[in-house]
């Protein structure tokens, strides 16, 4: 069976951005469309119909207003935003986050965008039709309704999706990978896992993206626990013998066990959620698909 | 399809435990035949030969000379100790243990030794082995090896394990059980978890059977992560309160943080190993499985 393939469209307007995420999807896996942003995207989507699976965008070359039209129409796909985390939503909620020193992640991004649109579609589906009517466009939010079920149904079909359950691609596990794309892998994991150190307590928002990043990537690449548990640590005691060089105090930086908490519980939660049901599970399935997502770790904790 | 049926040999002194036990094993999907201690285990076990698939235990009936002689015959069985967690191994390494006071869980914790056996079954065989042999007992060895052998065989038949990979009973999910059954399963899993925090700093070889008691019972019920932290939370919360009233500091409490990343490490690793493989997935599969179990988390952290 050969490999099924994603058609993305890319909407990136610095050429060597999108040289670096060409190279980063090299393979065969996954072809690259690009998109002229300046040139009407809406339009450039709306005639493409079903060519395209996900989108590539680059972080702020959507105006509010295209954004807004690409919703109202139901033109929205899986979508990776490459840019500094901000905590800001280009598109819609199940987009995923990726900074542009970190595009080692990019096919493990993907596939989380995709397994996260396929997740929340309904609901996110559900806000956008409601929101559509009250522009008093009803026809524009059913016609999207549409579009997005067939999308759907597309891509479970072509992945091979379970229902809400994240399906991995074993040859990008990390222990499979040639020492060099492990290394480069975990260098860039760090980096990542620094982005969300730097801002766990002073911006919420961008660590959340940060670390849904972080997470998207441990469990595409089946990282082992002790490797997060390494990642983190070496960052802490890096950045302690700073302080200490400085010349101030460094045993706040306990206070940081609660990021890594962080990391650990939604790790583990999608993990949890990964397990395809047994045969008799029918109304266990049924629960755990109207069981949203749990709420964030408590800072009292 | 019936539910598959396990016989459970139980060596039990108190009765008044042998009753508690049967009461949490009812229902049809477990069998107990009591064999009394003191009239030689050996000979009962080895004259019903393929007749028991499991081993329940009360804390201190075997001494050390029939447990070396279960292990030289390869009479080993998966077994669950129910006594107070002291980091003694009773039998081998793969037993599970719960405290009296946490019978709630005995289910769960029969599963978990089913599936512990399996996952290190063969490790242990090679060290059993290898004891035997050095005993000049090459003989008795080689029988005890086939009959785990046949044992092993058979309860992959009997549960359809996937190999070393974790099959959970969905009707023993937590959010499937009756409102009372699911309050006694959180305050037995409470108490397992006080019974960690207790013991986490000052006797680390109780934490672990503790934590792997938890971790266990977490994993078996599908316990979402976040009634993990809930637990924890709780828990710190009543001792920083009882702390407080007594007139004593509570800030070191915050060091328990340490225990709650260790469970969630854990639980996550169980979780991560409990994903089937998928297709085209040799290479990766004989690589995780011999991929040892992580280090325990870092003090240091």
């Amino acid at each position: 069976m050969p490999e099924p393939e994603l058609t993305i469209a890319s909407l990136l307007r610095d050429p060597s951005l999108a040289t670096a995420c060409a190279q980063w999807l090299r393979g065969g896996r996954y072809q690259l469309e690009a998109i002229v942003p300046d040139r009407e995207p809406v339009a450039a989507l709306e005639a493409r119909g079903e060519g395209f699976d996900a989108l590539l965008l680059e972080q702020g070359v959507l105006d509010d207003a295209t954004a807004l039209a690409l919703r109202e129409r139901g033109l929205l796909l899986p979508a990776v935003v490459v840019g500094e985390v901000s905590g800001r939503v280009e598109l819609h909620e199940a987009e995923v986050h990726l900074p542009p020193d970190q595009l080692e992640q990019l096919p493990y991004s993907l596939d989380a965008a995709v397994a996260r649109f396929l997740r929340r579609g309904t609901p996110s589906l559900d806000t956008t039709g409601a929101a559509a009517i009250h522009h008093g466009e009803e026809q524009a939010a059913a016609e999207g309704s549409q579009e997005r079920w067939k999308l759907t149904n597309r891509l479970r079909g072509r992945l091979g999706y379970l229902g809400i359950y994240y399906k991995r691609d074993p040859a990008r596990f990390l222990r499979l990978l040639p020492q060099d794309d492990c290394d480069k892998l975990l260098a860039s994991l760090t980096r990542t896992y620094r982005d969300l150190l730097l801002s766990y307590f002073r911006d919420p928002a961008s660590a959340n993206q940060a670390l849904e990043s972080f997470v998207n990537t441990a469990f595409f690449s089946d990282l082992p626990i002790t490797r997060v548990v390494e990642i983190h640590m070496n960052l802490i005691d890096r950045f302690g013998k700073q302080l200490q060089l400085e010349g101030h105090k460094n045993d706040f930086l306990q206070d940081y066990r609660l990021a890594l908490l962080d990391v650990m519980a939604h790790l583990c939660e999608m993990y949890r959620r990964s397990i395809p049901p047994d045969a008799p599970l029918s109304a266990a399935q049924a629960a755990a698909q109207h069981q949203g997502a749990g709420p964030p770790l408590h800072a009292d904790l």
